[in-house]
Protein backbone atom coordinates (compact mmCIF):
# COMPACT_ATOMS: atom_id res chain seq x y z
CA UNK A 1 0.00 0.00 0.00
CA UNK A 2 1.57 3.42 -0.57
CA UNK A 3 0.71 6.18 1.64
CA UNK A 4 -1.40 9.66 0.10
CA UNK A 5 1.21 12.25 -0.55
CA UNK A 6 1.50 14.94 -2.95
CA UNK A 7 4.04 15.76 -4.93
CA UNK A 8 6.81 18.19 -4.36
CA UNK A 9 9.47 19.31 -5.91
CA UNK A 10 11.82 22.88 -6.33
CA UNK A 11 11.65 23.76 -9.85
CA UNK A 12 14.33 26.86 -10.93
CA UNK A 13 12.71 28.96 -13.27
CA UNK A 14 15.58 30.60 -15.79
CA UNK A 15 14.56 33.62 -17.35
CA UNK A 16 16.83 35.05 -20.24
CA UNK A 17 19.80 32.87 -18.74
CA UNK A 18 19.55 34.40 -14.83
CA UNK A 19 17.78 32.10 -12.25
CA UNK A 20 14.18 34.26 -12.07
CA UNK A 21 12.75 32.04 -9.00
CA UNK A 22 12.45 28.91 -7.49
CA UNK A 23 9.06 27.19 -7.72
CA UNK A 24 8.38 24.12 -4.64
CA UNK A 25 5.60 22.79 -7.09
CA UNK A 26 4.02 19.52 -8.01
CA UNK A 27 6.18 19.37 -11.03
CA UNK A 28 3.85 18.74 -13.89
CA UNK A 29 2.19 21.52 -16.71
CA UNK A 30 5.46 23.43 -15.69
CA UNK A 31 5.40 25.40 -18.71
CA UNK A 32 2.30 26.63 -17.96
CA UNK A 33 3.38 27.19 -14.22
CA UNK A 34 6.06 29.56 -15.43
CA UNK A 35 3.82 31.29 -18.35
CA UNK A 36 0.69 32.42 -15.48
CA UNK A 37 3.65 33.07 -13.38
CA UNK A 38 5.55 35.74 -15.86
CA UNK A 39 1.86 36.66 -17.03
CA UNK A 40 0.45 37.41 -13.70
CA UNK A 41 3.75 39.30 -12.51
CA UNK A 42 3.40 41.78 -15.85
CA UNK A 43 6.57 40.50 -17.11
CA UNK A 44 4.88 39.05 -20.18
CA UNK A 45 2.04 40.52 -21.44
CA UNK A 46 1.32 37.54 -24.56
CA UNK A 47 2.74 34.71 -25.68
CA UNK A 48 4.45 36.56 -28.82
CA UNK A 49 7.01 38.05 -25.73
CA UNK A 50 8.43 34.33 -25.37
CA UNK A 51 11.03 33.14 -27.82
CA UNK A 52 11.92 29.83 -26.72
CA UNK A 53 10.85 27.83 -23.59
CA UNK A 54 11.89 24.68 -22.44
CA UNK A 55 11.02 22.60 -19.15
CA UNK A 56 13.03 19.72 -18.15
CA UNK A 57 11.21 17.56 -15.22
CA UNK A 58 14.53 15.45 -14.62
CA UNK A 59 17.18 18.98 -14.16
CA UNK A 60 14.32 20.64 -12.62
CA UNK A 61 13.97 23.64 -14.47
CA UNK A 62 12.05 25.89 -16.40
CA UNK A 63 14.18 28.07 -18.88
CA UNK A 64 12.53 31.01 -20.65
CA UNK A 65 14.23 33.45 -23.09
CA UNK A 66 12.41 36.39 -24.08
CA UNK A 67 12.02 38.54 -27.06
CA UNK A 68 12.96 41.68 -24.64
CA UNK A 69 14.74 41.76 -21.85
CA UNK A 70 12.90 42.64 -18.43
CA UNK A 71 13.81 45.23 -15.33
CA UNK A 72 17.29 44.15 -13.28
CA UNK A 73 14.51 44.59 -10.19
CA UNK A 74 12.85 41.87 -10.94
CA UNK A 75 15.64 38.87 -10.33
CA UNK A 76 15.99 38.04 -6.71
CA UNK A 77 17.66 35.14 -5.92
CA UNK A 78 15.82 34.53 -2.90
CA UNK A 79 12.58 34.87 -4.86
CA UNK A 80 11.73 30.98 -4.04
CA UNK A 81 7.96 30.55 -4.32
CA UNK A 82 7.22 27.92 -1.13
CA UNK A 83 3.89 25.79 -1.97
CA UNK A 84 2.45 28.39 -0.46
CA UNK A 85 3.52 31.28 -1.45
CA UNK A 86 3.11 34.48 -4.27
CA UNK A 87 4.85 36.95 -4.89
CA UNK A 88 3.60 39.65 -2.30
CA UNK A 89 4.17 43.05 -0.69
CA UNK A 90 3.96 46.06 -2.96
CA UNK A 91 0.20 46.50 -2.84
CA UNK A 92 -0.16 49.86 -3.53
CA UNK A 93 2.17 49.95 -6.10
CA UNK A 94 0.10 46.96 -8.17
CA UNK A 95 -3.51 48.54 -7.45
CA UNK A 96 -3.14 51.97 -8.35
CA UNK A 97 -4.05 52.54 -12.26
CA UNK A 98 -4.83 49.29 -12.37
CA UNK A 99 -8.61 48.16 -12.56
CA UNK A 100 -10.60 45.38 -14.60
CA UNK A 101 -12.69 46.85 -17.06
CA UNK A 102 -15.19 43.31 -17.86
CA UNK A 103 -18.40 42.93 -18.98
CA UNK A 104 -18.36 39.24 -18.41
CA UNK A 105 -21.54 38.23 -16.66
CA UNK A 106 -22.05 34.67 -15.51
CA UNK A 107 -25.46 32.50 -14.50
CA UNK A 108 -25.31 32.27 -10.64
CA UNK A 109 -26.79 28.79 -11.10
CA UNK A 110 -23.58 27.87 -12.83
CA UNK A 111 -21.21 28.32 -9.98
CA UNK A 112 -22.04 25.38 -7.91
CA UNK A 113 -21.59 23.48 -11.34
CA UNK A 114 -18.00 24.57 -12.03
CA UNK A 115 -17.09 23.55 -8.48
CA UNK A 116 -18.47 19.82 -8.71
CA UNK A 117 -16.76 19.56 -12.25
CA UNK A 118 -13.43 20.45 -11.13
CA UNK A 119 -13.46 17.88 -7.91
CA UNK A 120 -14.83 15.44 -10.39
CA UNK A 121 -11.76 16.26 -12.73
CA UNK A 122 -9.47 16.89 -9.69
CA UNK A 123 -7.62 13.21 -10.17
CA UNK A 124 -4.81 13.88 -7.61
CA UNK A 125 -7.20 15.26 -4.68
CA UNK A 126 -9.63 12.01 -5.63
CA UNK A 127 -6.36 10.14 -4.90
CA UNK A 128 -4.71 11.47 -2.10
CA UNK A 129 -6.30 14.62 -0.66
CA UNK A 130 -3.83 17.34 0.90
CA UNK A 131 -3.28 19.11 -3.00
CA UNK A 132 -5.36 22.14 -4.33
CA UNK A 133 -7.04 22.43 -7.28
CA UNK A 134 -7.93 25.69 -10.11
CA UNK A 135 -9.54 25.48 -12.91
CA UNK A 136 -11.01 28.06 -15.69
CA UNK A 137 -14.42 28.48 -16.69
CA UNK A 138 -16.49 30.78 -19.42
CA UNK A 139 -19.70 32.02 -18.99
CA UNK A 140 -20.61 28.48 -19.86
CA UNK A 141 -18.50 26.11 -18.83
CA UNK A 142 -15.23 24.77 -17.25
CA UNK A 143 -12.52 24.61 -19.48
CA UNK A 144 -9.11 23.18 -17.61
CA UNK A 145 -8.27 22.05 -14.66
CA UNK A 146 -5.04 21.67 -12.98
CA UNK A 147 -3.54 20.40 -9.06
CA UNK A 148 -0.39 21.62 -7.30
CA UNK A 149 0.33 21.50 -4.01
CA UNK A 150 0.46 25.36 -3.93
CA UNK A 151 -2.69 27.07 -3.97
CA UNK A 152 -0.58 30.06 -5.93
CA UNK A 153 1.10 27.20 -8.14
CA UNK A 154 -2.66 25.62 -9.07
CA UNK A 155 -3.75 29.35 -10.13
CA UNK A 156 -0.35 30.15 -11.89
CA UNK A 157 -0.80 26.95 -14.17
CA UNK A 158 -4.49 27.49 -15.03
CA UNK A 159 -3.60 31.01 -16.05
CA UNK A 160 -0.39 29.68 -18.25
CA UNK A 161 -2.82 27.31 -19.62
CA UNK A 162 -5.57 29.75 -20.66
CA UNK A 163 -2.70 32.21 -22.38
CA UNK A 164 -1.27 29.00 -24.42
CA UNK A 165 -5.18 28.25 -25.67
CA UNK A 166 -5.46 31.91 -26.30
CA UNK A 167 -8.52 32.28 -24.35
CA UNK A 168 -9.65 36.08 -23.50
CA UNK A 169 -9.11 36.80 -19.47
CA UNK A 170 -11.43 39.58 -19.28
CA UNK A 171 -14.11 36.45 -20.29
CA UNK A 172 -12.91 33.96 -18.27
CA UNK A 173 -13.22 33.09 -14.43
CA UNK A 174 -10.91 31.73 -12.39
CA UNK A 175 -11.74 28.84 -9.57
CA UNK A 176 -10.06 28.05 -6.53
CA UNK A 177 -9.80 25.68 -3.74
CA UNK A 178 -7.56 28.19 -1.57
CA UNK A 179 -8.16 30.90 0.15
CA UNK A 180 -8.53 34.13 -1.45
CA UNK A 181 -5.37 36.48 -0.05
CA UNK A 182 -4.26 39.34 -1.21
CA UNK A 183 -1.81 38.17 -3.39
CA UNK A 184 -4.22 35.52 -5.05
CA UNK A 185 -6.14 38.54 -6.09
CA UNK A 186 -3.08 40.57 -7.14
CA UNK A 187 -2.58 37.49 -9.63
CA UNK A 188 -5.92 38.00 -11.43
CA UNK A 189 -5.63 41.30 -11.77
CA UNK A 190 -2.36 40.62 -13.20
CA UNK A 191 -3.59 38.48 -15.72
CA UNK A 192 -6.86 40.61 -16.01
CA UNK A 193 -9.64 38.32 -15.06
CA UNK A 194 -12.64 39.77 -13.58
CA UNK A 195 -13.94 37.06 -11.48
CA UNK A 196 -12.19 35.25 -8.43
CA UNK A 197 -14.37 32.54 -7.13
CA UNK A 198 -13.14 29.75 -4.40
CA UNK A 199 -14.59 27.89 -1.99
CA UNK A 200 -13.37 29.14 1.48
CA UNK A 201 -13.50 32.77 1.52
CA UNK A 202 -11.36 35.94 1.15
CA UNK A 203 -9.15 38.14 3.47
CA UNK A 204 -10.29 41.31 4.72
CA UNK A 205 -7.08 43.01 2.55
CA UNK A 206 -8.51 40.42 -1.12
CA UNK A 207 -11.44 41.95 -0.67
CA UNK A 208 -9.98 45.48 0.34
CA UNK A 209 -8.24 44.75 -3.15
CA UNK A 210 -11.07 43.43 -5.47
CA UNK A 211 -13.20 46.63 -4.34
CA UNK A 212 -10.99 48.97 -5.77
CA UNK A 213 -9.80 47.19 -8.85
CA UNK A 214 -13.44 46.17 -10.05
CA UNK A 215 -12.90 42.45 -9.33
CA UNK A 216 -15.57 39.79 -8.59
CA UNK A 217 -14.80 37.91 -5.23
CA UNK A 218 -17.28 34.54 -4.58
CA UNK A 219 -16.90 32.51 -1.28
CA UNK A 220 -17.99 29.16 -0.71
CA UNK A 221 -18.89 29.26 -4.21
CA UNK A 222 -19.44 25.18 -4.13
CA UNK A 223 -22.30 25.69 -2.05
CA UNK A 224 -25.49 25.85 -3.74
CA UNK A 225 -27.88 27.95 -1.56
CA UNK A 226 -25.45 30.20 0.63
CA UNK A 227 -22.65 31.10 -1.90
CA UNK A 228 -21.65 34.31 -1.35
CA UNK A 229 -20.80 37.42 -3.64
CA UNK A 230 -18.53 39.43 -2.10
CA UNK A 231 -17.73 42.04 -4.40
CA UNK A 232 -19.09 43.21 -8.00
CA UNK A 233 -22.81 41.45 -7.73
CA UNK A 234 -23.18 43.67 -11.27
CA UNK A 235 -21.42 40.06 -12.75
CA UNK A 236 -23.66 37.25 -11.31
CA UNK A 237 -27.17 37.10 -12.91
CA UNK B 1 -24.88 41.22 8.50
CA UNK B 2 -21.02 41.26 8.26
CA UNK B 3 -19.62 38.57 5.95
CA UNK B 4 -16.99 35.97 6.54
CA UNK B 5 -13.75 37.21 5.65
CA UNK B 6 -10.20 36.30 7.37
CA UNK B 7 -7.89 39.35 8.82
CA UNK B 8 -4.70 39.66 7.09
CA UNK B 9 -2.62 42.33 6.98
CA UNK B 10 0.93 43.31 6.11
CA UNK B 11 3.27 43.48 9.07
CA UNK B 12 7.14 44.68 8.99
CA UNK B 13 9.70 42.79 11.46
CA UNK B 14 12.93 44.98 12.28
CA UNK B 15 15.54 43.24 13.63
CA UNK B 16 18.58 45.17 14.90
CA UNK B 17 17.46 48.32 13.52
CA UNK B 18 16.98 46.82 9.87
CA UNK B 19 13.92 45.01 8.11
CA UNK B 20 13.72 41.53 8.16
CA UNK B 21 10.53 40.07 6.60
CA UNK B 22 6.89 41.09 5.66
CA UNK B 23 4.17 38.77 7.48
CA UNK B 24 1.13 38.93 5.23
CA UNK B 25 -1.02 38.02 8.59
CA UNK B 26 -3.77 37.95 10.79
CA UNK B 27 -2.73 40.91 13.12
CA UNK B 28 -2.50 39.35 16.49
CA UNK B 29 0.08 37.67 18.83
CA UNK B 30 2.59 39.67 16.96
CA UNK B 31 5.41 38.75 19.12
CA UNK B 32 5.00 35.39 19.37
CA UNK B 33 4.71 34.96 15.51
CA UNK B 34 8.39 37.28 15.35
CA UNK B 35 9.90 34.85 18.07
CA UNK B 36 8.10 31.84 15.93
CA UNK B 37 9.42 32.88 12.97
CA UNK B 38 13.24 33.78 14.13
CA UNK B 39 13.72 30.73 16.24
CA UNK B 40 12.46 28.24 13.20
CA UNK B 41 14.88 30.19 11.41
CA UNK B 42 17.64 29.83 13.88
CA UNK B 43 18.35 33.40 13.79
CA UNK B 44 17.50 33.00 17.67
CA UNK B 45 18.30 30.20 20.00
CA UNK B 46 16.51 30.91 22.98
CA UNK B 47 15.06 34.28 24.72
CA UNK B 48 18.28 35.27 26.30
CA UNK B 49 19.12 36.15 22.30
CA UNK B 50 16.50 39.35 23.03
CA UNK B 51 17.25 42.67 23.97
CA UNK B 52 13.92 44.78 23.18
CA UNK B 53 10.87 43.10 21.78
CA UNK B 54 7.97 45.83 20.66
CA UNK B 55 4.91 44.71 18.36
CA UNK B 56 2.75 47.98 17.29
CA UNK B 57 -0.02 46.96 15.52
CA UNK B 58 -1.03 50.46 14.60
CA UNK B 59 1.67 51.22 12.95
CA UNK B 60 2.24 47.48 12.11
CA UNK B 61 5.24 46.84 12.69
CA UNK B 62 7.60 44.39 15.48
CA UNK B 63 10.86 45.27 16.41
CA UNK B 64 13.58 43.27 17.68
CA UNK B 65 16.89 44.01 19.34
CA UNK B 66 18.94 41.05 19.34
CA UNK B 67 21.71 40.62 22.22
CA UNK B 68 23.72 39.75 19.05
CA UNK B 69 24.57 40.62 15.19
CA UNK B 70 23.30 38.54 12.32
CA UNK B 71 24.71 37.27 9.40
CA UNK B 72 24.37 39.64 6.73
CA UNK B 73 22.61 37.54 4.39
CA UNK B 74 19.65 36.51 6.61
CA UNK B 75 18.76 40.21 5.58
CA UNK B 76 16.43 40.27 2.52
CA UNK B 77 14.46 43.13 1.70
CA UNK B 78 12.27 41.45 -0.67
CA UNK B 79 11.70 39.02 2.27
CA UNK B 80 7.93 39.09 1.97
CA UNK B 81 6.16 36.24 3.69
CA UNK B 82 2.65 36.02 2.44
CA UNK B 83 -0.11 34.23 3.67
CA UNK B 84 0.76 31.07 2.45
CA UNK B 85 4.25 31.14 2.60
CA UNK B 86 7.75 30.03 4.58
CA UNK B 87 11.13 30.52 4.04
CA UNK B 88 12.15 27.93 1.53
CA UNK B 89 15.15 26.80 0.26
CA UNK B 90 18.62 25.51 1.09
CA UNK B 91 16.99 22.61 2.22
CA UNK B 92 19.82 20.58 1.62
CA UNK B 93 21.65 23.30 3.64
CA UNK B 94 19.35 22.74 6.53
CA UNK B 95 18.81 19.03 7.02
CA UNK B 96 22.33 18.25 6.77
CA UNK B 97 23.62 17.28 10.19
CA UNK B 98 20.55 18.38 11.71
CA UNK B 99 18.52 15.85 13.41
CA UNK B 100 16.07 15.47 16.02
CA UNK B 101 17.18 13.77 19.39
CA UNK B 102 13.88 13.08 21.55
CA UNK B 103 12.39 9.82 23.38
CA UNK B 104 9.07 11.51 23.55
CA UNK B 105 6.32 9.19 23.04
CA UNK B 106 2.61 9.89 22.72
CA UNK B 107 -0.64 7.23 23.11
CA UNK B 108 -1.91 6.56 19.36
CA UNK B 109 -5.35 7.58 21.35
CA UNK B 110 -4.64 11.06 21.75
CA UNK B 111 -4.07 12.23 18.67
CA UNK B 112 -7.79 12.44 17.42
CA UNK B 113 -8.79 14.50 21.24
CA UNK B 114 -6.10 16.88 20.16
CA UNK B 115 -7.79 17.99 17.22
CA UNK B 116 -11.47 17.94 18.33
CA UNK B 117 -9.74 20.12 21.22
CA UNK B 118 -8.10 22.56 18.73
CA UNK B 119 -11.07 22.90 16.42
CA UNK B 120 -12.99 23.81 19.71
CA UNK B 121 -10.74 26.57 20.63
CA UNK B 122 -10.18 27.57 17.12
CA UNK B 123 -12.45 30.96 17.61
CA UNK B 124 -12.08 32.59 13.98
CA UNK B 125 -12.34 29.36 12.35
CA UNK B 126 -15.62 28.36 13.69
CA UNK B 127 -16.93 31.87 13.34
CA UNK B 128 -15.97 32.19 9.66
CA UNK B 129 -13.89 29.31 8.08
CA UNK B 130 -11.11 30.60 5.76
CA UNK B 131 -8.22 30.21 8.68
CA UNK B 132 -5.67 27.67 9.51
CA UNK B 133 -5.26 26.80 13.22
CA UNK B 134 -2.03 25.55 15.03
CA UNK B 135 -1.28 24.19 18.50
CA UNK B 136 1.07 22.84 20.56
CA UNK B 137 0.54 19.01 22.83
CA UNK B 138 2.83 17.58 25.31
CA UNK B 139 2.19 13.83 25.66
CA UNK B 140 -1.03 14.39 27.69
CA UNK B 141 -3.01 17.31 26.74
CA UNK B 142 -3.29 20.52 24.25
CA UNK B 143 -1.12 23.09 25.59
CA UNK B 144 -2.13 26.29 23.19
CA UNK B 145 -4.02 26.90 20.53
CA UNK B 146 -3.27 30.08 17.62
CA UNK B 147 -4.58 30.78 14.36
CA UNK B 148 -3.39 32.69 11.23
CA UNK B 149 -4.71 33.51 8.08
CA UNK B 150 -1.00 32.04 6.61
CA UNK B 151 -0.36 28.10 7.70
CA UNK B 152 3.21 28.90 7.81
CA UNK B 153 2.21 32.15 10.27
CA UNK B 154 0.34 29.81 13.17
CA UNK B 155 2.98 27.40 13.25
CA UNK B 156 5.25 30.24 13.61
CA UNK B 157 2.77 32.03 16.72
CA UNK B 158 2.30 28.78 18.56
CA UNK B 159 5.73 28.00 18.65
CA UNK B 160 6.74 31.63 19.56
CA UNK B 161 4.54 31.28 22.35
CA UNK B 162 6.07 27.44 23.33
CA UNK B 163 9.37 29.92 23.70
CA UNK B 164 7.95 32.59 26.09
CA UNK B 165 6.07 29.58 28.33
CA UNK B 166 9.45 27.86 28.36
CA UNK B 167 7.64 24.75 27.04
CA UNK B 168 11.14 22.24 26.01
CA UNK B 169 10.58 21.33 22.15
CA UNK B 170 11.86 17.70 22.48
CA UNK B 171 8.64 17.19 24.50
CA UNK B 172 6.10 18.79 22.54
CA UNK B 173 3.97 17.95 19.40
CA UNK B 174 3.23 21.00 16.79
CA UNK B 175 -0.83 20.37 15.50
CA UNK B 176 -1.59 21.97 12.63
CA UNK B 177 -4.81 22.02 10.09
CA UNK B 178 -2.06 23.18 7.31
CA UNK B 179 -0.64 20.73 4.53
CA UNK B 180 2.79 19.55 5.12
CA UNK B 181 5.02 21.08 2.85
CA UNK B 182 9.09 20.59 2.85
CA UNK B 183 9.42 24.20 4.27
CA UNK B 184 6.45 23.81 7.53
CA UNK B 185 8.76 20.44 8.16
CA UNK B 186 12.19 22.36 8.16
CA UNK B 187 10.10 24.77 10.45
CA UNK B 188 9.66 22.18 13.05
CA UNK B 189 13.50 20.54 12.67
CA UNK B 190 14.54 24.50 13.36
CA UNK B 191 12.72 24.55 16.31
CA UNK B 192 13.05 20.80 17.35
CA UNK B 193 10.02 19.46 17.59
CA UNK B 194 10.00 16.05 17.17
CA UNK B 195 6.41 15.05 16.09
CA UNK B 196 3.73 16.68 13.76
CA UNK B 197 0.41 16.15 13.32
CA UNK B 198 -1.70 17.23 10.42
CA UNK B 199 -5.50 16.37 9.45
CA UNK B 200 -4.01 16.64 6.11
CA UNK B 201 -1.36 14.95 4.33
CA UNK B 202 2.45 15.71 3.80
CA UNK B 203 4.35 16.05 0.68
CA UNK B 204 6.69 13.33 -1.11
CA UNK B 205 9.54 16.11 0.09
CA UNK B 206 8.44 17.05 3.30
CA UNK B 207 8.57 12.98 4.13
CA UNK B 208 11.88 12.88 2.56
CA UNK B 209 12.94 15.76 5.24
CA UNK B 210 11.30 13.42 8.00
CA UNK B 211 12.73 10.56 7.55
CA UNK B 212 16.32 11.86 7.47
CA UNK B 213 15.92 14.09 10.03
CA UNK B 214 14.11 11.55 12.37
CA UNK B 215 10.76 13.67 12.69
CA UNK B 216 7.57 11.58 13.25
CA UNK B 217 4.80 13.05 10.67
CA UNK B 218 1.54 12.25 11.56
CA UNK B 219 -1.33 12.91 8.53
CA UNK B 220 -4.92 12.51 8.94
CA UNK B 221 -4.83 12.87 12.59
CA UNK B 222 -8.03 13.88 13.02
CA UNK B 223 -9.37 10.61 12.22
CA UNK B 224 -9.52 7.75 15.14
CA UNK B 225 -9.93 5.04 12.81
CA UNK B 226 -7.60 5.86 9.62
CA UNK B 227 -4.66 8.14 10.99
CA UNK B 228 -1.60 7.95 9.04
CA UNK B 229 1.64 7.11 10.64
CA UNK B 230 4.38 8.01 7.91
CA UNK B 231 7.36 8.35 10.08
CA UNK B 232 9.17 7.18 13.70
CA UNK B 233 6.68 5.27 14.62
CA UNK B 234 8.44 4.01 17.53
CA UNK B 235 6.96 7.42 19.17
CA UNK B 236 3.51 6.52 18.89
CA UNK B 237 2.56 4.06 21.33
Amino acid sequence: MSLPVSEEKPIELYVNDRKFATFMCTPEYLKELALGHLFTKGIISDMFDINIMNACDELNTITVTLNKDIPEDQFDVSNVITSGCGSGGQIQEDIENNSIDSNLSVYDSLFRNFFVDMYNRSIKYLKTGGIHSAAIADSKELLLVREDVGRHNAVDKVIGASLIKRYDPSSCIVITTGRLSSDMVLKALGAGFPIVATRSIPTNLALEIAQKTNITLIGRGHRASDKIIYTGHERVK
